[in-house]
């Protein structure tokens, strides 16, 4: 009896292998993902990090997401009997945030109860599974810094361009004067990305809140001023940026906030391609920034730095999931040589957002000392 | 011959009407829409105001896009050769901003090539057929203002809330304190729409530079505090929104930005359901705003204000296709009544955003004299 009861399961396995992990070990605990759209049901979450689809399109042949644990494939939804698309993810998500985008018919939409963030050069819809760290990016019950949108005149691309200036609680009333770090996102994403995707308002409101950092100003501008497809990235060519963040930005924002204008209070991180511009941009410039992050996003060698006095910290971050030895053996290599290096692994993420999240927790502190 | 023309034309206008305008009069000068996503060449808007849309679905047996002259029913969009499905508009789109959604095989999706903007409680594809008057709300090389995203505590709800809080230009290094408008948006929309599809910012920013007014700041937050369905707004409770807007908010713009922090320098104005909230806020209470401003958003009878010597003036405006009429008797009988009354209508435009930006124009000079 036992043996043909798993006979019938491994066959349900194979033939519907979605429906047989329900079965079995889903916990039914689903809950709507905090980055709904109002009001909206679906997309789901439960404990474990399952993601449960609902997509209503009566009239649709194939419905598919590109989440899911089988890679590029995604989860392919089934119709169920009141016309809606459904199905759960092959298995739990890493936790922290993710893209994904919606499949119908062979076209690309975002999934309606989602909310969208920009990414691969598009509005993606976005999910967020819980994750155990989770309250350090919160919104918690502390004061609250403000998030400026500026858009400052930029001579060189002939136009304004925007900017995101984070301001820390109580910057209005201070007649203080504050360090800054130009944090740059990644490829395909924009400006909006790190206060959007990465929380880093809300990661520096809790650190201030808690006395774990002193006070700083954060800001982000659109780094890929011009455009190179995913996958060329060596075509990239750095200087209309660098003009853009060096030339435009920085004395935009000495002029309008109130920083401490020089480059032992100026930092510059970025995640992914933004880690790409920062090592090429610090190389370049050495005068103008004496702390660099770089957060998935490469490592510096000891000798590509010229004068090892005009640096004071070097921060560079992975996930596990990433390959991090190579950040490791970078920061030795560093220390060897006698820079202030600093490295961090993010537990059990890939190259994706926690890890950056977390990176700038790592790196907050220890910036500005 | 020329008969028989007529007669081979009206049959195709009757069983083709879309390939008949095009064939006849709509001019082939179609560009990307202003709010397309980067990259995206669909949709596109030509010179007469038609759109033209393209969405990818190889597989979908039906497409049909929200926005067209025929009201409900939309655009029906037909398959090419390439597998996509296009249609152009049966007729010219009014002027300014328009909300639009797209259905595949019976689900509401977005156009995956323009931008979104949060109307009818969700992200909807959004598009701008160019006014002939558009320079007034255009990002033009002048100086410009910021818009600050704050979080503040909101004890009655619970949470911290969002707010956009414009500062003009010279804000920053200026010690002068400035006057307020409390400006809300439409049902369904929430706190990102004065900026994003009003574009209250750059209208402001242009004003300023010109000269026609007097620099004063913008908060815009969310009015929807008890969620009202659309067509039952006669059960929304006003009491939720004016403990967060009078007893939080303001409390927290007056603290943390410089304004002038008394009534005869605070105004309140809201579009359509933002006008609701305005008209029995203001009624409400008397001494904490002395500028009130409708936007499509009804009107004030002189009998329904108390005290008329609290009142320094009442913006009323409309669409002209929207009964403009009982704005113009409403601000008659005000005046009569001894009221500073003004009121705005916008040329051939309906309940629709140009209506609003351009009486945020026509508003902005009145206020604060």
């Amino acid at each position: 009896m036992k043996n043909t009861l798993k006979k019938i399961a491994l066959f349900t396995a194979l033939s519907s292998s979605i429906c047989f992990a329900q079965s079995t070990s889903i916990v039914e605990d689903f809950k709507p993902s905090s980055y709904n759209q109002p009001q909206q049901e679906y997309p789901q979450v439960n404990s474990q990090g399952y993601v449960r689809f609902k997509i209503i399109a009566p009239a649709a042949d194939s419905v598919r997401v590109s989440l899911g644990l089988g890679g590029k494939g995604g989860t392919k939804l089934a119709k169920t009997e009141d016309g809606s698309w459904m199905a759960t993810t092959d298995g739990p998500m890493d936790e922290g945030f993710h893209y994904y985008n919606v499949k119908i018919d062979g076209g690309k939409f975002n999934d309606p109860g989602a909310l969208n963030f920009y990414g691969s050069t598009r509005w993606e819809s976005g999910i967020e599974i819980p994750a155990h760290d989770q309250d350090f990016y919160a919104l918690n019950n502390v004061p609250h810094g403000h998030v400026q949108q500026v858009l400052f005149p930029s001579p060189s691309t002939n136009t304004s361009r925007r900017a995101f200036v984070y301001t820390p609680p109580g910057y209005e009333k201070s007649k203080d004067k504050y360090p800054v770090l130009y944090l740059q996102h990644g490829w395909g994403e924009d400006e909006t990305a790190w206060m959007n995707q990465g929380k880093a308002n809300l990661i520096m409101d809790n650190m201030i809140a808690e006395g774990k950092v002193k006070p700083f100003i954060i800001v982000n501008t659109y780094g890929m001023t011009n455009e190179v497809k995913f996958g060329k990235i060596r075509e990239f060519k750095i200087e209309p940026f660098q003009t853009v963040l060096v030339d435009e930005l920085i004395p935009y924002v000495d002029n309008h906030f109130r920083t401490i204008a020089k480059s032992s209070h100026r930092a510059m991180a970025g995640l992914s391609m933004g880690g790409m511009e920062t090592k090429t941009i610090t190389l370049n410039k050495p005068d103008v920034f004496a702390y660099y992050g770089l957060l998935s996003g490469g490592t510096y060698a000891p000798e590509e730095i010229k004068d090892k006095s005009k640096v004071k910290m070097i921060f560079l971050s992975a996930g596990s999931k990433e390959r991090p030895e190579r950040i490791l053996d970078a920061t030795a290599k560093l220390k060897d040589a006698g820079f202030n290096a600093v490295s961090y692994v993010s537990d059990k993420t890939g190259h994706e957002f926690l890890t950056w999240r977390r990176s700038l927790l790592a790196m907050a502190p220890l910036l500005f000392k």
